[in-house]
């Protein structure tokens, strides 16, 4: 329990459990980052971390201020009829980030091009815990999932780059759905396409 | 001239149109600065700018510490059959980027992701100026040149965000060829496939 001379209300609580979060998943990375030991470092029981946040994914997102939760849209967009599966992923991206959410996802993602640890936990967090999770639920073959995913994330992340920080025209003005119509497809290719044989061998 | 105590040597001179080109660069763009303005910066003549550097754009690639030029490499490998421009466009980055020149260039678009002007920079001098024009030559409706190189930044910069920024793996690790083989086909159908109608229209 916090040292503090007074009872600590809910807030100084919250705040100090997001604070051990942060230094937690800054030291560990997702993976390796506990509940039990983000508990000890705010000096509380670990039931009370899961009681004010929930899971782990949720605390992440809370400690990292993020907008949105990928760990529902990212699955939502890719269920649903596998042949639209690429159109889906690029709309829902676009709509996130046209959204007034998009600053602030902004923010995260130009750190994670700065910071090495903020890449770290968007690798580890967006990449290998959900998109890569999702990418196997849709296809046939399970062990290509890793290296669809990273795929799938060049397209994405090329997007965001293009079109939100390089601002690079007629891309950067364009209706959303002149991009899903033209990025879609190759999003869908990454996805579930067959793929040339050298990639077949490097993903088994 | 510069009005310096002693006679300037060649290094000085040098050195002092580089900063003056990287002033002007910065204040108006690519497009709008020029060597007359450079010059004046440097007090120096602009037939000595032509005689230390070239044309605008070696001073430029000068200017940034550029360990390539994207100017001379780019056109050349999408010249050649049109049926394999996206993956010849694919392996020139890697075959650049995997070299021992690769750390200056990633030193330079990493500047491009987290500085305005030298997004402004990279987006006018490779896009705008390099890649439009060489797309341009490459396809048979010029009108779709911007929309289609726009479109190939996008996955262009993805791969270097995810290989070389954030590495993401399988695809940090992945041999350059499964790279080409994965990503090749659809930088190509971003250069000359034909593309749905909303595109067309977007483009036009």
């Amino acid at each position: 329990m916090k040292r503090s001379g007074r009872r600590p209300g809910n807030q100084d609580t919250r705040a100090s459990i997001l604070d051990a979060a942060r230094r937690t998943f800054a030291e560990k990375g997702f993976d390796k980052a506990s509940i039990r030991a983000i508990a000890a470092g705010a000096e509380v029981d670990p039931a009370l971390v899961h009681h004010y946040f929930g899971t782990k994914e949720q605390l992440f997102l809370a400690a990292m201020n993020a907008p949105i939760n990928p760990g529902e849209l990212i699955p939502q967009a890719l269920a649903g009829p596998r042949e639209q599966a690429g159109e889906r992923l690029v709309r829902l991206m676009l709509t996130v980030w046209d959204s007034p959410a998009g600053s602030a996802a902004l923010a995260m993602f130009r750190s994670a091009l700065s910071n090495e640890w903020t890449a770290r936990l968007l690798r580890e967090f967006v990449i290998t815990q959900i998109l890569r999770r999702a990418v196997g639920d849709l296809i046939d073959d399970p062990s290509e999932a890793p290296l669809r995913s990273s795929l799938v994330a060049t397209q994405m992340a090329g997007v965001l780059v293009a079109r939100y920080v390089l601002k690079i025209q007629p891309l950067a003005g364009a209706d959303p759905e002149v991009i899903v119509a033209a990025v879609g497809p190759n999003v869908q290719r990454f996805l579930v396409d067959p793929m040339p044989e050298v990639f077949k061998q490097a993903a088994s």
